[in-house]
């Protein structure tokens, strides 16, 4: 076997076997096989496609290339969640104290940000002393102890995946639906997901801009799960404009602490929340009845039951747990200011993206891997699509650092935030379930 | 402009302008563009194909990437040769010395063979103190003095080319109708042909295997070259057996020196010489009638003027001609043995590849670029398909430097040389005019 032979084929569009995918992977990784032809091969694969099989083959021997995360000595079925990414999405730090509060076990290794969708371990971050990198050992251990731990990623999970990857961005093929597919379903392989929950979300925010190509990434993940034994559900997710009010890290976090308390609940974060963790009880064993267990989970957010678990997550952690007590305690902006609205009507768009965008310039977010982060700076929306609006009302708050940008954000926000004379609908915050 | 869009065109099957293309050869030329990048360009313009206008502008981007050899100064239409490469092809040290001294100028760079091909430059050189790396000066100052000169190539030719040429070797993208067109014409335009006659080699020791991909490349040239300006007429000829009967650098040589004093013609060598010959003079502007052009080229081989011209060249580059006048001269390899047929019947099948392979194990070619030449090994065949043969008779001769070699290549050619009992025709050697 050689990889003149194998990128022959697939240029030709022929299928390829799961030899030649790990005789790729497995020499890829080791620098045998060079990126001038791992990007040929990537091309051949782009424009000819793979098949399920195929797509399966790529993702398991990603996934094998470095550590794998082994939880079958919790004894449990282990549920994973992932999002494919967006704008103001809270959800996991919601979603996964609430699940562990009914006894399914979470282990969660997150990502960080880049670009201008946000990373779980950032916003964990930005909660006092909270430690993101506890060794395996203890990160097992507080499974065990209070059922759940949120990590970043210490292992060496699929580094083949991120060599690909990086690859991909610098040869324009990053949008391939079977590599976008094996890169994610990779990594929650291995980082130890017996089942996976996806929030495949789509929109101007989002990865997949539209509900098409959505659903056949969607299609692509669940075929790869049943061929690799990996239960999969896909939950298409409305990413039109951000998910919930608050946009930057610490922002983000508080929005967090009042959903948990049963403080506020905004519409779309809640269904997105309920909807998800009732098929994560599904995949768990713990019911079948979908609309059963959106009321068990909201149960847990009224009895307060989640939120102890997630105060008991932050303490275990080594986290300050009075800024969750009391969220008056983050360190504010510099400057608050609110933007008017200079008309009336309804919001008809708030494109998730470029909230995203001017986020990320405030200094939520990274243009590149090594830019530091400021936690404190955001947007918070007043206002939701479908939402009336009068003249000189608020429709949203900046959270900056920085007069300048202050005034840049304010100027553009104006601009985002559209209004329209004729009565609009709002998002649909669920779009499709694809099982 | 920049390569990310560049590539996305490519790989969506979009055209790309004049500008992005000479972008790309630039930058990849002074190593701004990375050779991954290159890779998944080179990989979507084989999937994707290419139009005539951008193959034009591939080729003369590749053509402008180093220096250009300017024959202007002559002030005489210089017209030039190439074949895309065969076994046995001795035809530029025949047909060369032949147009010289029917007065149209000569001004020739060659290169050396790699593979089971041989090169022009090779087989000069085996002639005893032959030049191949004159000064661009000394090497016009002839084409001046004689009509002809035939060196290497000495400047630096299209460096694009050659960068892509390894680079698409290591990707498996060889064999691409626009990006070889694009290949041969940039070298062409670079080292200063006016008009080029192409023998597009066809068969089982060609690039090209079959007459369709030959006749696709062909009409892929001659469009480059009626867009560049550069008049193009190619002419398929077979290659599925070694042309004429001798192959090896010294063996090829003596060949075609008694071709130039008349004693010996092979008729698929001369038919392919002649035809070659008359379009060269057509292209020239020295004679429409190709039937007539002939007529004149064979005159000049009978009245000893064409070998007069070799003769000259070869002193004009410091060669000794005492071995062209004799040769008899030329030093011959240890061993030369004789093979017999082992029944009787009609030849019908002599793989020039896997002649062309044997050849090279004895020593004739290069495996790798930095490989020494035995110019005295080879193979002289006794018989050519389509000629009968009685049982023990001599079927081809071995010159070998070593007695291991020379066994192992006893045995092979025996079984190359493919002997029936049926009649068989005589390969046709021009099979089509594309113009």
């Amino acid at each position: 076997m050689n990889i003149l032979s194998i990128i022959e084929k697939k240029r030709d569009k022929k299928e390829l076997t799961n030899q030649e995918i790990e005789y790729f992977i497995q020499n890829y990784t080791n620098g045998k096989i060079k990126d001038y032809q791992a990007a040929a091969l990537i091309m051949a694969i782009y424009i000819n496609g793979m098949t399920d099989e195929e797509t399966t083959n790529l993702t398991l021997a990603m996934a094998h290339s470095g550590e794998i995360l082994d939880l079958s000595s919790f004894n449990k079925i282990i549920v994973d969640k992932h999002s494919t990414g967006g704008v103001g999405d809270k959800v996991s730090l919601i979603l996964l104290p609430l699940i562990a509060s009914i006894g399914i076990p979470v282990a969660k290794m997150s990502g960080r940000g880049l670009g201008f969708t946000g990373g779980t371990v950032d916003k964990l971050e930005s909660i006092p002393n909270y430690k993101v990198d506890l060794s395996l050992h203890k990160f097992e251990q507080n499974v065990e102890k209070i059922g759940i731990s949120m990590i970043s990623q210490t292992l060496n999970l699929a580094p083949a995946d991120k060599k690909i990857y990086s690859l991909r961005d610098s040869i324009s093929c990053v949008g391939s639906i079977p590599l976008i597919a094996s890169s994610i379903m990779s990594k929650k392989i291995a980082s130890g997901a017996q089942k996976i929950v996806l929030d495949v979300t789509v929109g101007k925010g989002a990865f997949m801009q539209n509900i098409e190509n959505a659903r056949n990434l969607a299609n692509k993940m669940i075929s790869i799960g049943k061929l690799a034994n990996k239960e999969t559900i896909c939950i298409l997710t409305n990413m039109d404009e951000p998910l919930g009010y608050s946009v930057g890290n610490t922002l983000e976090v508080i929005e967090a602490i009042q959903f948990l308390k049963a403080n506020d609940m905004p519409e779309d974060l809640k269904e997105v929340v309920l909807e998800l963790g009732a098929y994560m009880i599904k995949l768990a064993n713990k019911g079948d009845n979908i609309e059963e267990n959106k009321e068990k989970l909201l149960e847990k957010i009224q009895n307060k039951k989640a939120y102890e678990k997630f105060v008991e997550l932050v303490k275990n952690q080594e986290g300050d747990i009075s800024y969750i007590e009391n969220p008056e305690k983050f360190e504010k902006a510099k400057y608050i200011e609110p933007i008017y609205s200079n008309k009336k009507g309804y919001i008809y768009e708030i494109n998730a993206k470029e909230i995203g965008k001017l986020a990320c310039y405030l200094g939520a977010g990274r243009i590149s891997k090594e830019d530091k982060i400021d936690n404190r700076v955001g947007i918070i929306l007043n206002k939701k699509v479908g939402d009336k609006v009068s003249e000189n009302e608020v429709l949203a708050y900046i959270h900056a650092s920085n007069i300048e940008k202050l005034e840049y954000v304010k100027k553009e926000l104006l601009e985002i935030i559209k209004i329209s004379e004729n009565f609009t609908s709002k998002n649909k915050a669920i779009i499709e379930i694809i099982t």
